[in-house]
């Protein structure tokens, strides 16, 4: 994997029955690509945007050719002549065919504010959050043995998982450390949009003391989503990503990761954390 | 959870050391919901599609209220009236506002074919593969003890997720079980389309005896991709939905999930496993 794929963070570490410490982690990297195919109509050239995808830095080519033949753009890898990379990170790549590709029957004939958080959205200065946004400064408080009990709880409350081993699991917790709710869905965006919708439903407007927590990893479209509901703070059982980090630490969200077996790391908002110690990033 | 998030599936269950079986497995169930907003605008009463999401059944009106929410197309909780569900399956649900919604900010300028294979694509039905896919009857025919070394051959060829954590693996393996290209990337659908374009860039233009491998779980996103490429089986580490499962078993594709610690279950494609027990499904 090129260098880029991995990126270095400062976290900092807590594992039950030890002081809590700074450290370095390597994350994945994520970042937008825009995939586009020019071909010649009619004696004409055309350029066209096809897809933006939250990829992993690197083999650019062989995603963007990989992607316009799975999705059935071209019909066989002979239309590929060439492929045009720019050098600038989170840029675009030009696919070049021998013959024009028609993009009518793949056109939506609605938005996509997607479900998956990524489609449309070109770039992180693109996410505009559409929605003024202002954290409460370092509080809530959690205390490190209660993010620890968290994973607990929330399987405690879940059902189909155990029975099916395909779902993801999605749980907003109150100030008291209760329970708001907790939803499972094969998409975990979904479980978020279930628990967050949950709770406006049932009336519970305010979420400026909440914890989301996350079973899977903590990507980027989970931590826009939950800054968007005006939470501060989520914790996931996996690692997050690179560009949810970057979100995270502008808008001075609590970002915890690897929440299980008694250890957790914390990448961005640290105040929120008791016993938070100060570092540098 | 309502009980039609979970649907039973017959399986053929191989372990190691003992003779394969036929059982009966649970698996989530996928399918697709399209949200919907109505509201009043000039005393004209408009309804407008938003977008289509693969989840889980259950829980719509939070799932809708949520995304409507977290994606920012409603400013406030106080702008839903009320929500209406459609009683079938895989239909859609319409959040009423008390206001009308700008629909453009979040309008796309270019079609998603979308990298999550989601986006767009309203119902299985709609899935139109785009191409004509014959996957050749009973072939290649793989071996039990085959299948079960592959993820440690992969897990051999990787190296990012040991680093970070965060990453799904693809593997796409030739008839001689040789591997012709591993990948890894934050985004699984990425990893997938990265062995591909690999494959389809260095000369490889035939899938019709190869294996795709994922490290997660089998999504129908992910057999989608293998059939529009002409790859008739598939095996994963994690869970198969049920409309991955569906998807599989109309092509004739050959679905292997939970291979690890050297076992597997077979969900669709019998003929091509070694020794598979004919069974009624």
């Amino acid at each position: 994997m090129p260098e880029r794929s991995i990126q270095d963070y400062g976290v900092q570490w807590y594992s039950r029955g030890s002081a809590p410490e700074f450290k370095r982690d390597h994350l994945a990297v994520e970042e937008p690509l825009e995939i586009r195919v020019a071909f010649t109509r009619n004696g004409v050239a055309v350029t066209k945007p096809v897809s933006v995808t939250m990829r992993t830095p690197g083999h650019d080519p062989a995603l963007a050719v990989g992607f316009l033949f799975t999705e059935g753009v071209i019909p066989s890898p002979d239309a590929v002549t060439g492929v045009e990379t720019s050098p600038e990170r989170g840029a675009s790549i030009v696919v070049h065919l021998n013959r024009p590709v028609a993009l009518k029957h793949l056109e939506r004939n609605f938005f996509a504010a997607s479900s998956c958080g990524i489609c449309g959205k070109a770039s992180l200065e693109a996410v505009n959050l559409n929605r003024e946004v202002i954290l409460p400064e370092g509080r809530p408080r959690w205390g490190v043995a209660d993010l620890m009990k968290i994973p607990e709880q929330v399987h405690e409350a879940q059902s189909t998982f155990r029975a099916t081993g395909g779902l993801h699991a999605a749980a907003l917790l109150g100030a008291g450390r209760e329970l708001w709710a907790v939803y499972e869905d094969i998409g975990r965006h979904n479980a978020v949009d279930k628990v967050i919708g949950h709770a406006l439903i049932t009336g519970r407007h305010d979420f400026s003391e909440a914890l989301l927590f996350v079973s899977g990893r903590a990507g980027f479209e989970l931590v826009q989503k939950a800054i968007m509901a005006g939470i501060p703070a989520m914790a996931a059982v996996g690692a997050p990503s690179s560009l949810a980090v970057d979100l995270a630490r502008r808008y001075g969200f609590t970002l915890v990761g690897f929440l299980r077996n008694g250890r957790f790391n914390v990448y961005s908002g640290f105040t929120r954390i008791e016993n938070g110690i100060p570092c540098k990033l």
